[in-house]
């Protein structure tokens, strides 16, 4: 019978981790971040991003859209790493190539409305370990990726706003 | 009657978004990547990711949880501003604070996994528009960010493994 990989021990977390950033839009498109990592390590580190032309921005910074896709790419390839010296699997080389693909549709009260269509990842592994060892490591991965995880699962993003100093107003 | 932001006009995708992103692990963690839009503008960009001490990284780059949050926050700003010139609603200063969090969980067949468990967005507009101008819009850009889309859906990824130069298999 095949393991169930996702079969957890027991219900205590092992560690949280948690992060908190604040950005702030300056220029066309741009946006300024700090980004905090408060659990189970802490770090700031300073990011921005902004658009090119077509979204009317000025290109000094890289979109969002590539540094969420360099998030995928690069969450599975550490796990990759990381697990695979967990699970003593050797990896001598990694390639990865990741292809994903989105539409956006016209609205009919909203300038357009986004819908993912697919997200393919291709891992190329250099390893003396058998091909079954080195597919139940990237299945292992898969599972041990935070941006995976969140990917595969529906996520209700809490949204609050404030106009001009004002009351916080939470939206459905 | 509210209105159903979701509605769409038409079947026809008004444009595709597509990339390719080409990744190498190099040194400990860090993975180096190409990314590449090719729909509906062209471009390259070169980005690294890395991990610090605690994955067993140098901390030579941020993280891939920080590309993504960065990715997040950033996807929902450039919505509200590039809405609110469709839209017609004047944004004169945009902050934008995300508080996220994940837990990892012992697992049983594998060293953890991912769970997410919260994702807040507080969105702070200075803005002469009124307050119900502000929610709508900020509604609207929640439907035209991509992230958000993607994070609100359960997304298939699909995966494929090649060790050693042999075959390319698809995993389940």
């Amino acid at each position: 019978m095949a393991q169930d990989l996702t079969m957890k021990d027991g219900d205590t977390p092992m560690f949280d981790v948690v992060f908190d950033v604040k950005a702030k839009a300056v220029g066309k498109m741009r946006a300024e971040m700090t980004v905090e990592a408060i659990q189970p390590f802490q770090s700031v580190n300073h990011l921005a991003i902004d658009e090119g032309p077509f979204q009317g921005g000025e290109g000094t910074a890289p979109t969002p859209l590539e540094f969420f896709l360099t998030g995928l790419a690069g969450c599975l390839m550490v796990q990759i790493k990381s697990f695979g010296k967990k699970m003593r699997v050797q990896i001598d080389g990694l390639d990865v190539q990741l292809k994903a693909k989105w539409e956006a549709h016209k609205g009919v009260h909203v300038p357009y409305i986004g819908a993912p269509v697919s997200f393919d990842i291709m891992v190329d592994v250099d390893s003396p370990a058998s091909e079954a060892e080195i597919q139940h490591l990237v299945k292992a991965a898969q599972l041990g990726c935070f941006v995976e995880q969140t990917m595969s699962q529906v996520n209700s993003i809490g949204h609050s706003v404030r106009k001009s100093g004002g009351d916080w107003v939470a939206l459905d």
